[in-house]
């Protein structure tokens, strides 16, 4: 993998990454020219005893802009500049311009509770070139490199000291918000572990200290024994609808041996984390023969300086369909109870995706 | 308050409660003649350490039914029934036909994770019989005898052994799903204290141990002493956007001194919560001149047999507009991580409700 760093004019930083040798002398564009003036904050949530983020300048941003532009795409007209430049690269990866956590914040105001800067990044991914893109229809290598990139991600951001969690995430479709069909991605690095990370972690680091091996492991063993909930798997990799999915067609997709974060995946466990990753979405796309939406979130170890042997390096995806037609709505007993209620059996839904067949080789039109 | 417990043809409960005595020989009518057959159940999640309820007979349930037939209307023609007699009531519960917890359950499925019957119940509360209405248009003795009702099922339901917790909620418009416009709420009545409470729970309990006194008391003495997020106070009872609100417009409404449930509220104090409740909602409707949108839940004091002087009965509104135009949707920082991000500071939000007039006396059309 060959990467450049280049600098925007307003400050912010671009990476390229490639397959190849990235030609030299590659300006980074922007749309806007003026500095990113973001200063989010925390204050403490007692109740919840949870910190919550606030990022006020976030209002104005760019939402559902018309279709002739699109920031992340290369600029082909100098005078209305996109976030990246023409070049041969294949992933691409910049600050936010909208960030809710930077590095720079500074001053939180006082408050009746604590308050914080809300220091930390967010980061942009951008997975290609090609704007009618998906997961799906990237190649094997392709996706390969991908995840090498939340690799290198994971490693630059983890190494400041300030930086305890880095989450990679993709939002897709308009059901979940998204203002931007150019195929990409989020990374927030948080100063803090997030709460549903800590209280995954704190399940893990007890079964860990009590039978010595992982929770997601044994989980994955199991489902594996069982066999009803599996989306595909090889040697290394798997993708199953867990048995406690709380979304009708969450799906669940790891190494099958406990890994931390990205940066210790092999070179095997990649290549096959590849291939359930393209399967996954394939299979996601063809199941109604049209794109279908989703939460992708991939959960590792904090990077806290401390060694977390209870993690283990898996995505989660949260699809918004619970059937064809029908949204599942989040509402009172899972936003303010926090219990789910999932009204479709995970073997059921498992028997859907199982249903669909994909072709991993074939260059795909979604 | 005056209440009737009659019996559906299903074998479903209906109770009606009135201000007046309710005359005798009424009889419940159902959209349906055959049993209830739910028999949901729940699945340990071990990552999260939590349980998710199973309810796939729900799949079915009424989504947008024709204008026509309003099933939360008292019924006229024999022909289709509904949930509800005629008859001269002011507030009817009755029990959910597509339970996601009920009493009868049993048996559930061997699975690689711990399994549980989903005991507990789900129950509708049916606000008002005018399909019109809303909490806002509401009359004050109308909210009062509410609240009361919401007593009347917290200390019914809370008297059954298997149930830990009681958590009456409202989801209000087709943003966040609802499927029925006639003004009612819902009611879960949960086999275990659900994640969220229990958090929150922990947090007061954290408190009251170190000082003696409520968490929620001490936020709300100084939220009163800032004044800067106050909606709503008199002597009795307080709405504010709290400072450390996850969602622009969200508001938590409450007694002033702790009252562990609704079961424990004077006379004085729920006249109070009725104006503050009559107030927001009105605030809410008239901010954009339109039905706002939000869910609405009520948190109170488990119903596990133990004494919690840390619990605090309040309200917590949670809108899904950021502005006029946009919603704000939960994505990867909030539904993975866990950590909300709050575009706009809650002292903003609150001056655009503080600035909406309202009068609590006069009859309102909204």
């Amino acid at each position: 993998m060959y990467s450049q760093k280049l600098l925007k004019p307003d400050g912010r930083a671009l990476t390229l990454y490639s397959r190849q040798p990235i030609a030299e002398g590659l300006t980074a564009p922007s749309p806007s020219q003026e500095p990113v003036q973001a200063n989010p904050h925390l204050r403490w949530h007692p109740l919840r005893g949870e910190w919550v983020a606030y990022a006020s300048h976030r209002q104005g941003r760019t939402f559902m802009p018309p279709p002739q532009y699109n920031p992340l795409a290369p600029t082909t007209d100098p005078e209305f500049p996109t976030e990246l430049p023409q070049g041969d690269y294949d992933v691409a990866v910049f600050d936010n311009r909208f960030p809710s956590l930077t590095q720079g914040a500074n001053n939180p105001p006082n408050c009746i509770v604590e308050t914080l800067p809300a220091n930390g990044a967010c980061e942009v991914v951008v997975f290609t070139q090609d704007p009618e893109a998906s997961l799906g229809s990237l190649t094997l290598d392709h996706l390969d490199l991908l995840l090498q990139v939340w690799g290198d991600r994971t490693r630059l951001l983890g190494s400041i000291p300030q930086i305890q969690y880095v989450l990679p995430f993709e939002n897709k479709g308009v059901e979940v918000g998204v203002t931007l069909h150019h195929p990409h991605g989020q990374i927030y690095a948080y100063p803090l572990i997030p709460p549903v990370c800590a209280r995954m972690l704190e399940q893990q680091e007890k079964f860990y200290q009590e039978q010595g091996r992982g929770l997601l492991e044994d989980l994955i063993e199991k489902e594996i024994k069982d066999q009803q909930r599996i989306i595909y798997q090889d040697q290394y990799a798997i993708a199953f609808i867990p048995v406690c999915a709380r979304y009708p067609y969450e799906v669940w997709l790891a190494p099958i041996q406990a890994v931390p974060s990205f940066i210790e995946l092999s070179r095997e466990q990649r290549q096959s984390l590849a291939k359930a990753l393209k399967t996954v979405t394939l299979k996601y796309d063809g199941l109604w023969q049209r794109s279908f939406p989703y939460l992708m979130a991939w959960f590792q170890a904090p990077t806290d300086g401390n060694a977390h042997p209870e993690a283990h390096l898996h995505a989660q995806f949260y699809p918004p369909y619970r059937t064809r037609e029908k949204l599942k709505y989040l509402a009172g007993t899972e936003l303010a109870a926090g219990m789910f209620v999932n009204d479709a059996l995970p073997e059921e839904k498992a028997k859907e995706l199982q249903a669909v067949v994909v072709n991993l080789s074939e260059p795909v039109q979604v």
